[in-house]
């Protein structure tokens, strides 16, 4: 059997060189976006509606829905709420489809979705999302949302995680030299995700908001057994 | 005293983010274009010429000048050398000055010329090169070559090299992810470069040209005493 490729692209800016090659793209933002985006999906939201410009969330808003607004870590102004997963985790929540605007999260989003299938991946869902993706016989590269186009520490781990767990099936290999680093940092931060990122920029940017709560539960594997899918621009528990 | 900046960038196109920002740019092509330029300098050569484009480099052949041009790992035809580092090992070329252009390292050497300061890095003139650096009392940025603009395993491995050397000495820190994360890649690397880059794409496409003895020189810490240096669009041997 052919064995299927696995991958781990930095940032969206990487993205055009694997873009079109594989029929599955895992899009992780650990802290925070996809984070928030397993615990919506995990409370029972109906879908969330990712946009990328706070134009296209404020018309959301003027329709009534409920629409979270993130940029440079904060909070946007006029909108219900951010990017912290606990803002979504709150029961009237429950059967909504609601919106959610981030810096670098949504954005990679709509960058990947013309691919087949587009998935959402985060420390929180990591087993789950694994073990899904290892029977689907499908390629598979993760798109890392970074920070301003730039590589960023904790989404690149949870990317080398997904590359490690497929890896180990043995039904999976790794071209480019990104995978294989992705891999190795994952190797050496896996016992202590919180100690490992300790020095990851974004980490200490969030800090700085006081969002270590939010930073806690974001690094604290396999909290949840759901996994987001995007169908028709909006993202829905995939049923499997 | 405020501590200077260490950093790693990771290929030519992330390279925007960084420029301006770093007095001196240490250009690193492993495999093979900056340790090709070191063993020049280090046989006596004269001085480098780096120029990007294959068009520039016939101009130079059609003045007399000895020109190699690599793409892809081969020596272009009609020149009359590739990037082999053995090539500049020849005793005819002492006192010349030779022109070189190549699919990366010579591309990523033009960009980051507007520096204040740029010079050639490499694991053959690592500890030189870093005990160097951490004289100046200046901010320094590592611009690895990649290729084609993605991510490469040796490159980043030699600028975590420079990260780590330089922060051990108190006097440097790194605020960038990417560097935090090239400190690690070299950590898990230091001990068996050879064994490490085994899964290296570069040096897989370099393996299938039968380029094993070439690999085995360029991941060899510490084979000579030169740094090379940008001077007027010429790399020469730096005065220190």
């Amino acid at each position: 059997m052919q064995k299927k490729l696995i991958e781990v692209c930095y940032t969206p800016a990487d993205y055009a060189y694997f873009k079109g090659k594989f029929e599955i793209v895992v899009v992780i933002d650990v802290l925070r976006a996809t984070s928030a985006i397993c615990s919506a999906i995990n409370n029972g939201v109906n879908s969330v509606i990712p946009v990328s410009t706070i134009e296209e969330a404020k018309d959301y808003q003027k329709k009534g829905y409920l629409v979270g607004a993130e940029r440079q870590g904060e909070i946007v102004e006029g909108f219900d709420f951010g990017n912290s997963p606990y803002s979504y985790m709150k029961p009237e929540l429950k059967g909504k489809d609601i919106v959610l605007s981030t810096t670098n999260g949504t954005r990679a989003i709509n960058i990947a979705k013309e691919a087949e299938t587009v998935v959402i991946g985060a420390l929180t869902n990591l087993d789950v999302l694994c073990e899904w993706l290892a029977k689907q016989d499908k390629n598979v590269v993760c798109l890392c949302s970074g920070w301003k186009d730039n590589f960023n520490l904790e989404d690149t781990i949870c990317g080398g995680a997904i590359a490690e767990n497929l890896l180990r099936t043995g039904n999976f290999a790794s071209n480019e030299d990104s995978s294989v680093a992705a891999k190795y940092l994952y190797l050496t931060a896996k016992d202590n995700y919180f100690g490992f990122l300790k020095a990851s920029s974004h980490r200490r940017r969030l800090k700085k908001l006081n969002l270590n709560e939010d930073i806690k539960f974001c690094l604290t594997p396999n909290q949840m057994d759901v996994i987001p899918v995007l169908r028709n621009d909006r993202i829905e528990k995939l049923k499997y």
